[in-house]
Parts: C-alpha cells; structure tokens; sequence
C-alpha cells in the first residue's frame, strides 16, 4: 500500500515539477503531493504515510514526507471520499508537537491535542487517522454531507494549547479530499496567508506561480495567526461554492475575486489560466491595502502555449523581487 | 394566548434542562426557552410575553422572561413563520434601554432605536412586535424570502446610540424563526461571541455543552463588539446555507467548520453529536489563534448512549477549568 | 455609439436624480450613472466613454465622466453581459493614476498596475477595455461563470503600487454587469465603506437615501482601504447570492441583514423599500460597534406614496446631522 502510495506520489511530485518551469519557483516545487490511486470498483483506498515533523535550515519548523525534506506548506495531501489515510508523524523537534486536520472524520486519539493525549513528545511517534466518506441520506431522511472540500492540518500544541507557536513557524499544510467525479486539475497552488507573510515567506517573496493558457489551475487558499484577510486574484475569477465551479449556467452563486477569510477557514477553487485574458503577469495578493503594500503579493504567471510571457516592467510589484522569469 | 405559551415554556424549559446533565453547565440551563407552538391549520399564532432588562447581581446586564431570572445571552425565543410576537419590554434598569430585532418584520415604532423613539426610559415598559412571514411569489414574479433564520436581538441605547454600553454588558439574545417543515433539533446551544469572551463569561470559563451520540444539537453563533472571530469545532461540520444541511447529496454548497464572522452576524446550523467520530470532548473555540490562547474555548461533550465520556486530561484546554465531568 | 450613450446616461441620470428629492442628499446625485441600452438581438454593444481623474475641491481626488465633474464614489457604470466597454481615462491628476476593475475580462494591458506597464501619466491619456460574457459551458463541459455581478473599480498606482493613496482619497467606483434578464431596479445606492468613512464622507455625515414604499432598491456595496466591516440595515434584508434574490421560495440560500466583507470586496442585493416594515427613517450602518459611534451610519428614507415620511427624532442617530427633511 505505502509503496505503491509513495511510487505514485514520486510520479505525480515530478509532474509538480513541471509547475516550475526553469523561470520560476513554486510552493509546489518544495511540497511532493501525494496524491490518491483510485480503484475502479470506487471503494475508499487505505493509505499510510509518515509525516516528519522538524525544524528546518533556516530555523522554522515543517512537515515532510522524509527526514530532511520539510516544507512550507507541508506536502500537499489529496485523497477521494471513502479513503482512510494512517499519518505516522515522527516528531523529530525538541518540543512536543501534533497533527490537528480540519473537515474529515477522526476519533479524538486524533485530535492532535493535550486534552485529548493525542500529541507526540520530542523523538516519539503516533499515528493519525483521517477517514472520509462520501454524502449520503440518514435514516431520517436528512442528508449526511461528504468528506470532499479543501481541507488543511496544523499543529495544535506548540507554544500553546492551540498550536499558536508551531503554525507560526510553518507547522501547517494543505488537505484536498476529493468527489469521485470531480474534475481534476492540470495544476495546484497552494497560498497561506499566515499572519503578514505567504507561505512563510520574507516579505515580497511569495511564491510566483506558473501556468500554461488554458490549463486547470485549483487554487487552495488557507489563513492561520492573528489577522483577517482578503485572497485577489487579477484577471480572474470563481464560484463562492465547494468546488468554485457552478454546477449549471443558471446557477446564482456568488461569482468573486476576493474573499475575505480569517484563521483556519480554507477554500478553493479551479479556475482556467488566462481564459478570456490571456497570458501575462496577474498578480494576486491580499486587498488589505497595508498588507499588500508590506508584501502580502505575488504573480500567477500566465504563459503562451510556448511557455512565453508578455514582457512586463518588475519595477512596481513588490512580489516580483525575484524576477527571474526572463 | 400568554398563558399557553408559558405553560409550553416550562416544559421545553424542563427538556432544556436535560442539555445540562448533572455533570456539566450550560448557557441553556439559564436561558429559559420560548418555544413555538405551532398549529395544525399552520397558521401564525400570536404570542405575548414580558421581557425584564436587569442588572445582575455581578453587575452585568441581561434580559429575562421573570424579574429576578435575567441571563446571558437572554431567553432563546423560537417562532414559526406566520407568527407574530409582542414583548412587552420592561426596564428594570436605572438607565434608558430597548430592544432591537434581526431579521423579522417591524415597523419603526420596534425599531428600538432613540431615532425612531423606541426606547423604554427607567422603570418604563413598551411593547415591541416582531411579525413574520413564509416565503412566496411578489405580484411581479420574484421571490419574497421567508423570515427563517437564525437571528438576534439586542439592546440599540445603552452607552451609546448604537447600544455599544448594553450589548457589552449583556443586552442581547438569541432568536430562531423556524420554517414549517423544518427539522426541529433534540437540543440548542448558543455561543455569543461578544468582544473577547463568549457570552461574557471570564475568560477560560465558556459554557461546556453535553450531547449524546446521535442526538441532534443546534448550534446557534452571534458575533457582537469589536472583533472579527473564526467560530469552529473540532470533529463536525456543517453546510454554509440557511439551516446547515445540505438540500440533496449533489448539493455544492461548502461544508465548513470553520466560518469568519463579525459584529451582529449570527448564523446557525444542525449536527449529529459524534457522527461517524464518536463520543469524547470536542473543543469549540475562535480559531484566531490569540483569542483561543486568551479563553475563547469551549467544550462539547459528546457522552455515549449510557451518558459516559472517554477519560481525557483537563490539562491543557483552557475552556476546561469547569472539569466536573467525571 | 458613444453619442447613444451619453445621451441614455443623460436620461437615466435625470431619472437618478429623483432619487434625491427636494428633501435629502445622495450620492447618486452625484454620480451621473453609465447605464446600457440593451439591443433587441441581444448582441453585446461596444460602449465608450471618458473618464476624468481629477482633484477635487476639497482636496479629495475622484473619478468623473466630464471634466470638473468628479465624484466620489466615481460614476455608476452598468453593462450587460456581452458588452464590451471602452473607457479613454484622462489624468488630470499631477501624480500618475491608473484604473484597475475586478470581475470583468481584460488584458494586462488594461490592468491598471505599474508592473504591467497600464498606467497613466500625469496630463495623459490611456484607453482601459473591458469585456464581459454570458454564462456557458466549455468544450470540456464544465459551466463558465458569466460576467454579471456587483463589481467595482479603483486607481492601482497612487501612493502605492496598490494605489493605496489613491483609493484613500476617492480614486473608487460601482460597477454593475447585468445578466440579461434580470430585474431592473427602480433606484441603485452605493455605499463604500472606505477605511473609517462611508463614500468618503466626514464622520456622522453619510448619504440618506430615499425610496418609496415599494420601490425596487439595489444597494451596491463595497470595502476599501484597512479594516473589515460588517453593512447592516434596519427592517430589510437579502439573499446572499449573486443579485439577493432567492430564486424559488425552497432556496435554502441564507437571508441576511448583516454581513462582514473586507477591502476589495463587494456585493450587492435589491429589496423592496419598506416591504412589510412600512415608510420610516431605517439606519444602515457598519455594526462593528465603535465604527458606528464614530460615524459610520446613514439613512435610508422610506417613504409613503405620497413621499411623507412618518416624523421620527434626529435625536439620537448620528449619521443624521444633515436632518432636512422636515
């Protein structure tokens, strides 16, 4: 299981690659997803992975899927309703740490909490259990809603009972579970908005993004710490629903390129790269106007079918500091 | 009229009193419910009831259904569209008071408001009507909404002529306006997350609510003061839509457990205690990670069939400090 | 084309001024709406106008359609999905200034942002293109968003490469894409909360709008600048959803009066003046509580028929200074 787990999520992680292409760097050139195999029959998978929990060269803390692999967002973990993902996290910190996830179903000995005995101390280990499930009807009639949706996972214990320290310092990742059905994209970018950085990155370095015209690109947009914020996208936009997309063309959801979100709430979204635009530089940014001037900014680069850009001045966009794109 | 609807009071409030379960506290142990009853023509019944503003003997301010009974939050009063409410409001206070409404139908002279002059003076009374209505087609064709929803009332003069004084110090209550049809719930929570504490209770005291596995339990969150919060719980989810269910098991509507929200927002949603994770001691909190560390956490005690919890340490969960549950 | 069109906006303005009747202010009054003419076949039309970026008076900066004519908010502009708008902007500033729009299709040419070379020099002048479509279905079977929304736009490049300065000073404005077959309102308001102001406007002096009973109000509302809001009105409420309007009476969609938003964000909604509340004197106001005692209230003035309004005390209301309308 593990095995064929981990040789599918090797394929999938060099496909990530291919988001950053020479020019640029990407979140997801760091994060190996792993990604779901999914049986024709459609009964949920079990999966099991490790999860390292360390600190990193620069002397902030991430989740990595082998020892000295960390990254910030932790790997990107994408299952399909009806699995059950066994997370053995080895806390390789000198602090006691855990593992908390949002939306899927788990027995508080997953908690990830000191209330619950759910943590690990310094050089221990413990596994986790998500496990998901499909919608359906209750017996009374009332419908039981699915696992799908974007998700993420966080520490729960460093510095305080609520893990303020341990996100902080980059103790977080995303969790996509996905609907049998749903549409699958060509690309996923991942954006934390983590007190006043991205991803917890130096000021004026968020992660630039890169796609091909007409690629499917799903955006999984995630806020931690203290302050509310408003995700913008240039040039682009999505359905305020599960998905981001409508489910039929008279569908009256709300149609936005800014959200305002606040810690620990997760959306996204897919969304055609340059559809109706075309190629270029689109920025997207937090709208809080001091937080995009303090650097909350970065570029979802959009390219011709050659992987050309528009030329474009780096001199106003302070998300652009590292303009290596040419 | 009056005299049924308090007769029906004190038996939803004798079942209200079954949420607090000799081992637990609870907001709902001290805010009697008005409960609907409702017709089987389904036409709107009118009620009457008094509602005292006091002082409390800690100093703060609450309204109450008898003199001397006044909560925080106030009596959580229940409707069934069609129904029409008249409060009479008596102002046991020293100060100038009213009553102000979200969501349902009043003319300026319930407006609360010392603009529309809808204030009771000290020792005054003056009653407020609130109106209701089901959804239906306007003369032209679109779509009149009904009143359901999960709504709010508060104080709109002391301190300020926005009511900032009174609702601070605890002038404010929940309002449900149930839909013909709906599904009622076996018990009601409310959480008021008022400035930096929830239902002005000192910080790392908030109410813990009991449910037991299978037991449907409403949740009902206002937001008043200052701040924005982030209202989550741990192991459950809910729908982002009127009622928290979903419709059919295509819906797209988000599923959530987390949701930002902001001064007089209120939303509310429907749950299974423990579906598909079991009994055990569920956190509730703001997931602004500084306002969880300052107290703004809870439990939700999810018992098995027999009334029994999974032992858990007490100590790290700040909202904890009640730990009379075992 | 864009003779049609000046001569349609003159007409409509006209019709907008009767929003302001003898007795109130309102921003309307001050900007001349840009509305569309809609073509029997249903094709898009291309639109031009001029738009004026200027100082004005007192010293605010803001957007106008003719020269000395800026206003803040900038003009109304409504299209109708499948309209392309061209929009020659003329920078009378002395600094450069840009106009950056969400929610419509347009190159990094027409981004408005100094990255993407889309600027406008002081005494200069550049032609912004906006294009907008219908709804439909991509070859690969998943539903395109249309255009239509509440939408708005803003200066990119003043003070900062976020136009920070510039949206501080006025440099903002509605803009309402239609879907073909939507209701037309019988008057539209715009409220921005900008900052700790309401369309830029001193404290405790934010417009009164007025409306018949039964009249068909859209509000368009939008957040700009540093903190978030939560927009509330009195007696009223709405859907929330793309235009506010449920679309069948079981739409579980949630009704709202209250909702939190944050900069860049914007919706909009219409609703029936006074449907079942009656004429009268409704506060709207942010209810982040200190934001209201400061200042940010104002009044929409429902009247009977005859265009009386029942006679209430300035007393209170803060946002009521201007009280003419006696």
């Amino acid at each position: 299981m593990a095995k064929s787990l981990f040789s599918r999520r090797s394929f999938t992680a060099s496909a990530a690659f291919a988001v950053v292409a020479p020019l640029v760097e990407s979140s997801q050139s760091e994060a190996a997803a792993v990604k779901p195999v999914e049986k024709p029959g459609g009964k949920g998978n079990l999966r099991r992975i490790t999860l390292y929990a360390e600190r990193m060269p620069d002397g902030q803390l991430g989740y990595g899927l082998e020892p000295g692999k960390a990254t910030i967002p932790g790997p990107l973990i994408e299952i399909v309703e009806g699995d059950t993902l066994e997370i053995e996290m080895v806390n390789n910190l000198n602090v006691t740490a855990s593992l908390h996830v949002h939306g899927v179903d788990y027995d508080t000995a997953s908690d990830g909490t000191r209330m619950n005995n759910s943590v690990v101390e310094p050089g221990g280990r413990r596994t986790y259990t998500w496990r998901t499930h499909a919608p359906g009807r209750r017996p009374g009639g009332s419908v039981e809603p699915g696992s799908a949706g974007y998700w993420h996972y966080h520490d729960h214990v460093v510095g305080t009972d609520h893990g303020t320290g341990g996100i902080r310092q980059g103790l977080y990742g995303p969790l996509v579970v996905r609907r049998k059905g749903d549409v699958r994209p060509d690309k996923q970018f991942t954006v934390v908005f983590n007190d006043m950085n991205i991803n917890n990155r130096p000021a004026h370095q968020a992660p630039e993004f890169v796609a091909k015209v007409g690629e499917r690109v799903e955006w999984i947009v995630i806020t931690h710490g203290e302050f509310y914020h408003t995700f913008h996208i240039h040039g682009h936009r999505w359905a305020d629903n599960r998905t981001g997309l409508l489910e039929h063309p008279k569908d009256q959801t709300r149609i936005i390129d800014t959200k305002i979100t606040g810690p620990a709430e997760s959306f996204g979204f897919q969304l055609i790269a340059g559809e109706r635009v075309g190629p270029g530089a689109w920025m997207y940014h937090c709208h809080v106007q001091s937080h995009a001037d303090m650097g909350m900014a970065g570029i979802f680069m959009v390219t011709d079918a050659d992987g050309n850009v528009p030329d474009h001045s780096g001199g106003g966009h302070s998300g652009h500091s590292t303009g290596t794109h040419h």
